[in-house]
């Protein structure tokens, strides 16, 4: 099989590996669509140690595709199943992997992809005849955003912030549409990321254009009350830029009893009030990766036709031309979601 | 009536006053038992106007008694009920009061307390014949406690750490035993608190005897797996002391999924990782006051005879002795919770 292989920084080569095969537990999935993931743009452009991507390894760990082969112990899966995966759980823990390393070396620019003690609902997951390979292929992501939505533990009639418009920001859009929320305000600095956020239904808000604060405050007016004066009336609020100010402009402006969660990996400590987290009763909540459950809302939440996620996917590319899609990936201001298409 | 007036740092003034007379709808109690509050204390030593203590007014918040006139309106409630009250809703908010004054200008300290549209299960809550005021008395620090252990949102069966052995530490170790948590570890620095939370059955550390993170170790072993690595295997932490390491002592050394609930006053800020806090899934969450349901909680975890709360009660002096009373409550080496007896 032609194997994506990433071998450094800008270095990535398509080689000619044997292709795997099923052991009597395991399944063999043929890919359809991948998807580059912001892991993976990190490892191509600053190195991938410190992700689980080390040189010499396959790559790649968002994809739908096809059970091309099945063990003969494997129940409740099939040859020819339309699946995604859990990369996380795709091997089990005695391969002396962590768990990151295994979700990123699944190899889903190859085009096969093994899964060790195959099992439905926990590893593999068969997708709807209703969802197609090209919205599918935002499972993996879509569950990053679902996961932290689902710990958020709404109602369905808060309103909430989204900082960023990225895959991850667009995709927790979608997931908190899920959940039945419909005051969404998303704040980026890209206006064509903020366009898509608006068709998929939310506020845009870039803030280039001055503070969101008080955009916010213009749109949901002030909420006041219990030491919350002049404070925004979000409920949740949900980090997905990483970036320093986000913590302490939540704290500072945050109401009682809301929240922030944090999904975005962030580079710099930050210095915060507890006397205010106090004072407000505020939570503060770390999201990293997903259940299976999340998966399995993921999936729900693309195969509803109300969801307009498909919007984020900016670029195709043939596995031949996996190079290009990643050069394209690296161009942020032009490119949401980069996918590659296995043409079979 | 008597009534212990704050007149400013170290002044307290036993005043004659108009006994209080109720409106159709409201109540008036007799003050059987009175606790001296941290907040009281604060007011007493470093002034109480950012409490809401203002020079010549009543003050005192924690007590118990009897209704003695209650208006023609007032349904659900007798003259002669054993009761205690909500201070925050002691008073209607259009009286031009925020609830933090509401609650510290209750007066607590004078022979008689008015509650306006007095309440059942609102504002004011009917002890149990089973429930004496000797331990009724400290139905309010009790609720703060709850207020913490409910929004942990436990199961029964978690593992808590509680800094500081102080009346809200100690009513903290009340509250998680009422949830049926039994392993609890308590740090302080005081032998005589710790003496205390180890008499109400819980683990106790002196933190001068090294360091807390090895101790909970040793008790509990060492949790690992999923960026948790030699982590402590507590699910919950409880500060109720108030000391900037504690925000860093538990995001660096807490196992994924646990939670930080802050219920102590910080003065300073702390810096903190966003990253840790992420990849360990972690929650940091304010406790602020309580709701009725938490009162109603916290008289239920008291009337059960095996709460042992009541030996947090070092002394107790007669009313005429109020000024005594705040001497003996700022001496924090030697007094835990410090009650004033009406003798009536």
């Amino acid at each position: 099989m032609k194997a994506g292989i990433y071998n450094g920084i800008k270095q990535i080569e398509m080689k000619e590996l044997p292709r795997p095969t099923a052991g009597d537990n395991d399944a063999v999935i043929r890919v359809v669509k991948a998807g580059i993931c912001g892991t993976d743009v990190h490892a191509y452009l600053a190195g991938g140690d410190d992700v689980g991507i080390h040189a010499g390894s396959q790559f790649g760990h968002e994809f739908v595709g096809v059970i091309s082969e099945i063990g003969k112990n494997v129940t409740g899966l099939r040859a020819g199943d339309r699946v995604t995966i859990c990369p996380t759980t795709r091997r089990s823990e005695s391969c002396g992997l962590n768990s990151t390393e295994i979700a990123d070396m699944t190899g889903a620019f190859s085009e096969y992809v093994y899964v060790e003690n195959a099992r439905a609902g926990y590893n593999v997951f068969v997708l709807p005849d209703s969802l197609s390979f090209e919205t599918g292929v935002l499972t993996e992501p879509l569950s990053v955003a679902s996961h932290g939505v689902a710990i958020a533990d709404l109602k369905g009639s808060e309103k909430a912030v989204v900082y960023g418009a990225g895959t991850i920001g667009l995709c927790a859009v979608a997931a908190l549409q899920n959940k039945g929320i419909r005051d969404i305000i998303v704040s980026d600095i890209s206006d064509s990321r903020l366009e898509v956020a608006r068709r998929m239904g939310a506020v845009a808000f870039n803030s280039k254009d001055g503070g969101l604060i008080e955009f916010i405050k213009s749109q949901w007016g002030v909420h006041t009350g219990n030491s919350s004066e002049e404070c925004i009336n979000a409920d949740v609020v949900i980090d997905c830029a990483g970036l320093p100010f986000i913590v302490n402009e939540f704290i500072d402006h945050a109401k009682t009893l809301s929240s922030l969660i944090i999904i975005a990996v962030h580079g710099k400590n930050v210095e915060i009030s507890p006397y205010w987290v106090l004072a407000k009763e505020l939570t503060l909540k770390g999201s990293r990766g997903y259940t299976p459950e999340d998966i399995l809302t993921a999936i729900r939440t693309l195969d509803d036709p109300s969801c307009r996620l498909g919007e984020i996917i900016t670029q195709v590319y043939p596995h031949s031309q996996l190079c290009r899609a990643f050069e394209q990936a690296c161009d942020a201001g032009n490119s949401i979601k980069v996918v590659i298409d296995y043409g079979k």
